[in-house]
């Protein structure tokens, strides 16, 4: 079951070609990221410290882009989860423009889960972890 | 009346001291003032050149910052028009913290309106400022 | 004396119209006050917190954009202090395109003198005060 | 030969952990491409389309975070040519920190060109092509 946003590409987002300016769409994969956590972890992403000292950076981007997104294009940006292993997520995140069913852009993201303040590898607590398996492809 | 949306501060809204980077209230401004062209005027904000051939940029800004957003607040920013001259327009937005009936930043930006792609100042076209006529404070 | 650094603007910095969407500047001003920090306070503006347990958060601006920036400018921006008071500093910021003499923008910003992490109203520590003395109008 | 940049991190550039927002790493890797074009193409990066009828837009990135950068830390961008086809290039950028001979991130970009504004794949200009020879690892 994927999890879906959908939301307005906005002036800033547009570079003088009239095209999303690539590391936007990263902005993009971010916010569908925070609504899946406040909707389907049920711990805000910007709690996830306090809350479970715990903080997920990004490791490694696989990227294609397909298609330009313009502005007031609504995408739907969809996220799934690939792989969840001891210490990482591994994130599949589509990008459709209206009305249609290829992808624009297709990205894998691995978080990496670390213990703060300590800043090492750890475990994925569990409500995160139940969270992304409801989400695999 | 006033024209209002609601969004949620996002992780790159914020810095370092957790709170939100002042010059990212602008976007926030800038995404009430495209949702109010699409929602009041009818005319997606991008299309302006396009379809009235005018542009409408910013030409003076006050702004008073009273209290810190921090991320995940739902802020709510409210635009409405303290007035309407023969070029230009002025817009004032609050931004509102949930709950909170005090401004926690409000600005007066005022916008001309120029002839695309002459760049000179140009009427404002009657559909914006009927738009604009109706959100007066 | 007015201090000064000179950048490139940048593809980012540049909307659909081709030229510098308008918060892009409080990002240039911003730069500017970061490396007059390094450069005439001596303590770089990411350690204010550490180093003297205060921060400077902006609390008013005033801007006139005057002309456009456009891809490629080498843009100078210079600070002077307007004022300085017991808990805050008035900045001038000038934006000038590569060879004109004219301002593209100016904008009066203030900042208000905090304690960190308390939040509070505080004195203006000399090392600062006399580093913005210096480059008074 | 690698083409360098250095810069230092910026208060936008960071987050609320005080470490760079990865998006934020491929502004810096489109800096160091836009001054490879002016320094070593010869020809503005924004000038492309009006000079040589091209775009080159990206079409696949690659990335391993390693270490995060910090407020203030002036990393170095390191651009290297990896491939040139007929219709695109890979670029590997590596970012150091300073005075660290390992990367603290690395990253393969993929450019296709592309004719302007007819929007169609490309042979890549003999400049763009030279310049990026003389810049393979």
């Amino acid at each position: 079951m994927a999890f879906r946003i959908r939301q307005p590409v906005r002036h800033p987002d547009v570079d003088r070609a009239g095209i999303v300016y690539f590391p936007r769409f990263y902005d993009f994969f971010h916010r569908a990221l925070e609504d899946f956590f406040t909707a389907e972890v049920g711990i805000p992403f910007w709690d996830l410290g306090d809350q479970l000292k715990v903080a997920l950076p990004v490791v490694r981007i696989e990227t294609d882009f397909e298609k330009p997104l313009q502005h007031g294009d609504a995408v739907t940006i969809q996220l799934t989860t690939l792989h969840i292993g001891a210490h990482s997520i591994s994130i599949r995140y589509d990008v459709f423009r209206p009305n249609e069913a290829e992808t624009a852009a297709s990205s894998t993201i691995v978080l990496c889960c670390i213990e703060v303040p300590a800043w090492k590898k750890a475990p994925i607590p569990p409500e995160i972890r139940a969270a992304f398996e409801k989400h695999r492809v």
